[in-house]
């Protein structure tokens, strides 16, 4: 393995070799031992500048980059755009290049528009990290789910069966697992309401399942996504209250299957819905176990991405 | 007197003992002498990372403990609820749990419902201060009330007679006061438009008193709290030409009773209103100290809190 | 040259010596090194407490303040009039008086009241620097516009010619620049449709000219205004469309000189409307200067301004 990552920017999966998820794992595992620590500091990120550029709300995702920032010592500066001069109309190029000539070293960015990072790190030297561009890339919480999953399974994915269940078609978090799964060596199924799967799922290798039973019947994990109401806009979406008819997950449709699953989602819960409490809070859940290794991943992205300067 | 606090969480004054509050007088002078210091920074909370998490918009008492916990060196996140996933539908409980795993130790919550922090403190291990709970406790700002009190009065509250003015229906800083001033052997009077005094003061062996004139005839120190028109729900209420008629203390006023009265007032001040600005700013207001032992007490609860970790 | 600034607070240019001027240019210089090292932060404000105090949103001044400030390792806080206290109704003096009893050393402050941190001078003993008070003066925006025009020049104004063009009449920028360029020896003078440029012009001892043609004719440096959409209340301003014909800068415009114009702008730019991007972009274009040496000259002046604290 390569001590440093093949790519200056952390623009999505996609553009990861296998090693540098596997880099990016194995110094995360060491983050994690840190922030147990009574002492949870180390002073790795020190003299470098960090700005959060968040052109979308995010306190979640925002929350744990500022965290894992100052857990490496990092300076941190927020900007966000609801109150910048990006509503006065400039262009996205020009605030970042603003932001980098008062000498800030690295640019994590949450931008509305797929392809926005990438668009950027054409033209900046700073590095760039994806925190989510529109419904394209969210490679982040991919590294931080799949390190989970990793970890609970001894360091091994391959031919595991991960199934990603709920609106697909709008999730950056579903298409940047697929790519960190398969390059893994795991084998991904997407399950939901028609509706919601796109038609180039079978194209990237992807099996589709409506039926949860049967896509419970088949996993070793179900990554169950967040209903994000905000995002659609169609009218045959269903309701909250028929999607977790069919497809929300609760105690007894578990038992009755027999066997473990891993159950994972990223946050924030819509109780009732997508999982019942009694699955939310159950042994085999690992939800807050993934919010923790969100800290520890992103401290390792930061950290591998400093040392790719130049 | 302990070396450590009787409790766990700063939830409210009811849950204090004498021994508690006289311990947090007694660090908080130890810090109120660190502020004044050129040097105003020790190292106490250094590795301790505090959220503070405010459901309720609050600039001067985030400010005041954002102050406090960078004194004390410790790691500040601020989560406000406004642009948060509070609104996507996530439970309190979800939200703070999601907060912890990512290691943080201490939560300062401002929250509207009355006894948001209690619930919380039966399900997390993080210290958690009450930053005021709807109408019902704001155990810091009476601590720092009657701190200020107990450091005008030579360190001895015992038999001073104190009175509430304004709405107490409403107010969370009323309730955490009394239960602070009688646990300190003082007596408590409250005083305003009967519409605004609850039904149980009697009960809670607190006078009640119509007259402003016969309440500052009365006291010691008047506590004049801030008339806050966005709480007020009923038709009953004075306007604010009536309330400052009836109860604005003014310099007149008090030159009349020939005696010596302390007046505090726990902001933002309605110039005019509650209290004129010769009265505001005069000799006997102390009210830019209670700003100053506010940082002070803050500092010190953290710090007592922090001891009882586990 | 003395070394100590002849003000204690920085309310505007016009209360400034050129001395002054100079020296904030010196350190200015020796901080623009400091920021371009490796380890970009110096001590020379620990201990001391910079508030942030925005009643205006300002994203660009406040991050390159907040940037200023943490690189001299000041302990920062931000406080946003959007939330605060302002609104139930507390006076600026109430608001500022609470934020120093918290033991603030520093107070940079944007408001929209033109001679709000003059007036607060008066009565309060921490320093002030003005970061904008409504169309009056914008002192470090001004000193960071000289500052790069000295640093080009290099080390003299002294008979330069600096056209300043757009709207005048509603600009902080425009005023504190004619006053800076006028005690540091350049001529001035402003360029821009009729109904955007004060009477009062030529009684500063600064020139008039509608065209911009002749304008750049006779510049050595033109200081492109922003276009503020947001300011103008008046149905005889010029549509973008309007003033772009008329007052937009191109290249076509400036090769047909045949000079070499120094292209400066505060930003955020409207490209098309006041610069097109190939002037924008070109090598006589200043613009990221601007912003770096923003963050250095901030510096600067909150180091000499700290120096002055009794």
């Amino acid at each position: 393995m390569d001590s440093k990552l093949s790519v200056r920017h952390l623009l999505g999966i996609k553009e990861l070799t296998q090693s540098d998820i596997l880099h990016i794992f194995e110094t995360g595992a060491q983050f994690k031992e840190v922030i147990n620590r009574p002492i949870k500091k180390v002073p790795s990120l020190r003299d470098i500048t960090v700005a959060n550029v968040f052109f979308e709300n995010s306190t979640r995702t925002r929350l744990s980059f500022e965290l894992a920032e100052k857990r490496l010592s990092a300076d941190v500066i927020n900007f966000s755009a609801a109150s910048s001069s990006v509503k006065k109309g400039e262009t996205l190029l020009d605030t970042v290049r603003n932001i980098l000539s008062m000498k800030v070293d690295m640019i994590v960015m949450r931008h509305s528009c797929p392809g926005a990072p990438h668009f950027l790190s054409k033209h900046i030297q700073a590095n760039i990290i994806n925190a989510g561009d529109g419904t394209h890339e969210h490679p982040t919480q991919a590294l931080l789910d799949t390190f989970s999953m990793y970890q609970h399974f001894d360091g091994n994915l391959e031919g595991k069966k991960v199934v990603i269940v709920g609106d697909i078609s709008h999730s950056r978090v579903a298409l940047s697992n697929i790519f960190a799964l398969q390059k893994l060596g795991a084998e991904v199924m997407v399950c939901g309401p028609i509706t919601l799967i796109p038609k180039y799922m079978e194209a990237l290798g992807v099996k589709v399942e409506l039926d949860i039973r049967k896509a419970l019947q088949w996993c070793d994990v179900a990554n169950v996504l967040r209903i994000q109401m905000e995002r659609q806009k169609t009218k045959n979406f269903p309701s909250l209250r028929e999607y977790s008819t069919y497809y929300g997950i609760n105690k007894a449709l578990l038992e009755e299957l027999n066997k473990e699953i891993l159950i994972m989602h990223p946050g924030p819960i819509n109780r009732g819905v997508e999982l019942t409490s009694d699955v939310a809070d159950s042994e085999h859940s690992i939800i807050l176990d993934q919010v923790e290794n969100g800290v520890a991943t992103r401290m390792a992205i930061l950290f591998l991405l400093a040392q790719r300067q130049e």
